[in-house]
């Protein structure tokens, strides 16, 4: 018990929930950690996209890279106005199940699973392959540290958001401070004339007259990558101490603002620098930021400190799912659409659950792509370009209906709500099209999966909620209790021979019914067993059937059954119905002495007979049949032994006072 | 279920027992395929050992075979006479108990765990390193074969000995055909005066004066390895049907008989012929057998045939301990040194247990070899030659207590009775002599781990025996059953709400007792769980209390108890402690309402809330707790559906007569 909770940390009682939320500067870290890593990615996909147009392309790129702030701004926009109307948490989800009704709700369902999920897997293998290009030593074992990264985020999460949080404000910090300083320097670098921008001129440019606007589009569209990560904000208001949704609107309001500038300084320095984006494949390969950081602070240690916090934040960029997800599907589940144990809270009321789904599907994508996922890029930025269309369009339907609500009240009122219509309705705009492209560019390299995965999800939630209403209708409602038939329960007793364990059991059972039959059940044949049983019926008489009349009961019936087959619940069973069949109006209860392991050593050392026999009979028994098992120890459990919950969970005993009748 | 049936057969009935002995064709591969697979090494061997002798080396190997041969007949006369006198199997491990005390028993008990397990490995490692330098492109998957194969006799052990015999028979068979081929030609090229003894003659002879004893000793030991595998016989006398120990005793005249002819045979044509044996690290190696093949019958389709026959053998010489070890270990566990669960049969009759841990154990020595385990033939040398020595030394005191016994009977019964003696003596003064000169040779090279395991191996024993000894006192003569204080349980029914699930319960426990307490557990704080409570407590007077009043019964009181660490079992112990404390001539049951899950796919939707409470209650309860489980069935689970054991179950379901009162 003393490694789960060195490991995992003491548990939690219910009353220390609210101290387990974040604030600023923690909540930063914990949920903007997946936006910081995008720019890593979206920027350079876009130069490369455009790199067929040569020196026309980096002019192109400014365009595009600046479309996608303004993209983002507008999406900042409607976040901030989202998490305001929807403060009870769950984000997209949330807003798509009140305004676009139950198939809004669940196509956002199952487009943030998606999106959660790709982005663990995405985040560690892109940080792992940065790490392995600049330690080409550690190629071989890359799958292996993707999946070390995995099980130390996994493990810190089982101990809790705020644990986690705290771990990374440091190196969050020194990153957005390495940032700003390679910013600030390419832009000395630009105003004083330096950088090279000859190397980009003496490209051929084999199209400077007309660009292509299938090209720009596609530029467009993989920009947009740079954006995933700022929907985690909205989805995690709950995750922030109150006021949750002050708190949750400052730490949006940062991590917009980090990746605005930095995506906006990308769109300025990189065509007045004449970088270029080189592929991936190209054993010259070095990724934008790197080549950036060259240019700006040289190749020094800034450079290396730079990198290394870089490939940190990627890593680590998977955290974010981590605190999303749970919540998230904790709601999903609260409805009805997921299975009810993504609700229970573990020992550090964590969503236990959500937690280990999470990192198992995860751990299955890294192990499936062998630790190499970069090319699930696409797919993730489908699935976060769908969760900001939907959050937009949601907003949109409830602006209309706020608009609806104002009536006649004053122009400016009903204009400031149709401008926030109008820059939802915009920013959809903008996203449906970076959408569709993602959709159509990207079908055959593996979008098709999200398109294939979306409606499987879905009919999973439906099929989830249709058993649970089921179960509800055939549990529900009971009227008044029925305590018309209350005749006592026939006991049968498994009774492999005489001792205290079983003697223990016949005298439970002569104290709740009159009619006890002892069965001796005969698991095999053979001279060992035939003396058993003769043994025991000689001695019956004497030591059982005489003391219980002495006490005025009924004395219990012995009878032998054999189990021919070994599974010694399948002739009982049969007894049961036999029973049964006899004595319509009663209850037929098996009662099984246990002898109870107290330690772990001791379940190989018994046969678990009792054990199986009780799960045969509860699965097969039918609804006359109740099982009851009469435990038996060794050594009596002390009442002062620490029990599983530890320490804390001793002083937290309810007293008398909590017991209220 | 219907998988399970396909791949092990259909469940076997206590009766089937003594259809599923094996006859001699089946008899001979199921226990004699270790001893076939000796040869392929023992020989080579020594042959590798006299190398530095030069050509005097081959005049010596002759001599130590023919030693081995001597050992080997001796032994036939001591196995033969072993079966007889002890028919009940258990084989060398009932000899050493009955003759040589407990401390015999226990070293025979561990040695013979270890002869068992190393059989396995190296028999299947041997014959796939033969593959692999037979087939190099196999070289990758060496591994991945050998527990493949393990995995595949596993399989087939599982479905029981008969089954596998069977598909025994033929490869078996054949590879004997081969050899009796092979031999017949050899000896045809040297009686013809074939031949290549130039070969031998040309090599430098550096020694051609004195043979050094050491080196003899050391070839003798070796080429003792050439025997393990024969004391499989002795052990398996119950696999045999009845005329069992006549059925043994032929099985084992076959196996000594082939064994002798093939290493007779060895002895006269290698030096003959003029073989020598290379080193197998040597890339011109080939085995001896693979040499005297392509010498005797050229290097055509039969000289294939026969190498691919001796993998065969060698790979299936595994088996033996899969039919030796599972009886064994559970007459050992019958005695009480070992788990009861290895003596519990399975649904094939087969002892599932022993069979998993056979596997599991010899699985785990393939992966931490690489499946490269020939390094481990010594310690298997040791360890049967340690059986042989006490079977041998089991039989003279067996030997000395019948001439006891004889008294002044007549001169020929006594002699008869002293020339066993002498048989038995002699022979266990040649085994003493390998087995001496393997641990000292061998020591360093891996014998030390069958040191260290064997006293292990017997502390564990002890330790088994003593805790089932404790137990039975604990448990034993509980005297006449004590009916005094039958006062009717306290009964608390863990509530959640009202449902039909809960109404089941509650009617149970008013039905067996007047003192009904219903427990609401509310496990996590917050405005839902407070209304759940409220209503509940609202309700409770008029559906509950009213009805239960109007049957004429007790009401159950209804009260709340909270468990802030979410362990809904912990408050309830609490609860539980208290009411003994105030009732202390009580029982108090703790009754749980379950949801019987009755199709796999129901377990992920469910909390299992009921069977961790029950469980934790059983755990930590006392012996004043008795828990009582009352099903709930969505659907009411159909009595004509077949039961787990399938058709056969049902049709021997005990009728009426079946129960014996």
């Amino acid at each position: 018990m003393s490694i789960t909770a060195f490991i995992l940390g003491r548990p939690l009682a219910n009353q220390e929930q609210a101290g387990r939320k974040v604030g600023l500067p923690t909540g930063i870290p914990t949920i903007g950690l997946g936006a910081f890593g995008s720019p890593a990615y979206g920027p350079e996909a876009a130069l490369l996209a455009l790199a067929p147009l040569g020196v026309a392309g980096l002019g192109v790129f400014a365009v595009v890279q600046g479309a996608v702030v303004v993209l983002l701004l507008l999406l900042w926009s409607t976040f901030r106005r989202a998490v305001a109307a929807f403060p009870d948490s769950g984000g997209a989800y949330t807003v798509a199940r009140t305004t676009l009704g139950r198939g809004g709700g669940l196509l956002a369902a199952a487009v943030l699973l998606l999106d959660y999920v790709l982005n663990v897997a995405v985040g560690i293998s892109a940080g792992i392959a940065a790490l392995v290009s600049a330690v080409p030593t550690l190629a071989p074992y890359r799958l292996t540290l993707c999946l070390a990264v995995l099980g130390g985020l996994t493990l810190v999460n089982l101990r809790g958001t705020l644990d986690a949080g705290r771990l990374f404000v440091g190196p969050t910090l020194a990153f957005l401070a390495c940032l700003a300083v390679v910013i600030a320097a390419g832009a000395t670098v630009v105003l004083t004339g330096g950088g090279e921008p000859g190397a980009a001129a003496s490209a051929p440019s084999p199209a400077a007259t007309a660009v292509p606007w299938t090209t720009v589009l596609v530029a467009y569209a993989v920009a947009c990558s740079g954006l995933t990560g700022i929907e985690a904000v909205g989805n995690s208001v709950d995750t922030f101490r109150s006021p949750a949704v002050r708190m949750a609107r400052r730490a949006l309001a940062v991590v917009v603002l980090v990746l605005a500038v930095v995506l906006a300084a990308l769109a300025w320095l990189v065509p007045a620098l004449g970088l270029t984006a080189v592929p991936q494949a190209d054993p010259a390969y070095r990724s934008l930021l790197s080549q950036l950081a060259v240019v700006a602070v040289g190749e020094g240690a800034l450079y290396y400190i730079s990198m290394a916090l870089l490939l940190c934040v990627l890593v680590l960029s998977a955290h974010t799912s981590f605190v999303g997800l749970p919540g998230f599907v904790r709601l999903v589940a609260a409805d009805g659409w997921l299975p009810r144990p993504f609700a229970v809270l573990g020992r550090r009321l964590v969503l236990t659950v959500g937690v280990l789904v999470l990192a198992g599907t995860a751990g299955a994508l890294l192990i499936a792509f062998d630790g190499v996922t970069d090319r699930l890029v696409p797919l993730f930025a489908a699935a976060a370009l769908t969760v900001f269309l939907l959050v937009q369009a949601g907003m949109v339907v409830h602006g209309l209906r706020v608009a609806r609500r104002l009536g006649t009240r004053r122009w400016r009122v009903r204009g400031a709500a149709w401008s926030r219509i109008a820059i939802d309705g915009v920013g959809g705009l903008a996203t449906t099209v970076a959408l569709a492209v993602t959709l159509v560019a990207w079908f055959t390299a593996g979008v098709w999966i999200v398109l294939v995965l979306v409606p499987l999800l879905i009919g999973l939630f439906v099929a989830v909620r249709r058993y649970y209403a089921g179960l509800d209708r055939a549990l529900r409602d009971p009227g008044p209790l029925d305590a018309a038939a209350l005749a006592p329960p026939i006991v049968l007793v498994a009774t492999e021979d005489r001792s205290r364990l079983v003697d223990r059991a016949l005298a439970f059972a002569l104290a709740i019914s009159p009619d006890v039959w002892a069965v001796h059940l005969v698991a095999l044949e053979g001279p060992g067993s035939e003396e058993k049983a003769r043994l025991l019926r000689d001695t019956w008489a004497d030591d059982v059937e005489a003391p219980a009349r002495a006490a005025g009961r009924r004395p219990p019936r012995l009878v032998t059954v054999s189990a021919p087959y070994r599974q010694v619940w399948v002739p009982l069973l049969d007894l049961v119905d036999q029973l049964a069949a006899e004595h319509p109006d009663r209850t037929i209860a098996v009662l099984t002495p246990e002898l109870v392991k107290q330690h772990w050593w001791q379940y190989p050392l018994h046969t678990l007979r009792a054990r199986r026999m009780r799960a045969g009979l509860l699965r097969h028994g039918g609804s006359r049949l109740v099982v009851i098992s009469v435990p038996w120890y060794r050594e009596e459990p002390e009442r002062d032994e620490p029990r599983p919950g530890g320490v804390a969970a001793q002083t937290a005993r309810p007293s008398q006072a909590a017991i209220s009748s």
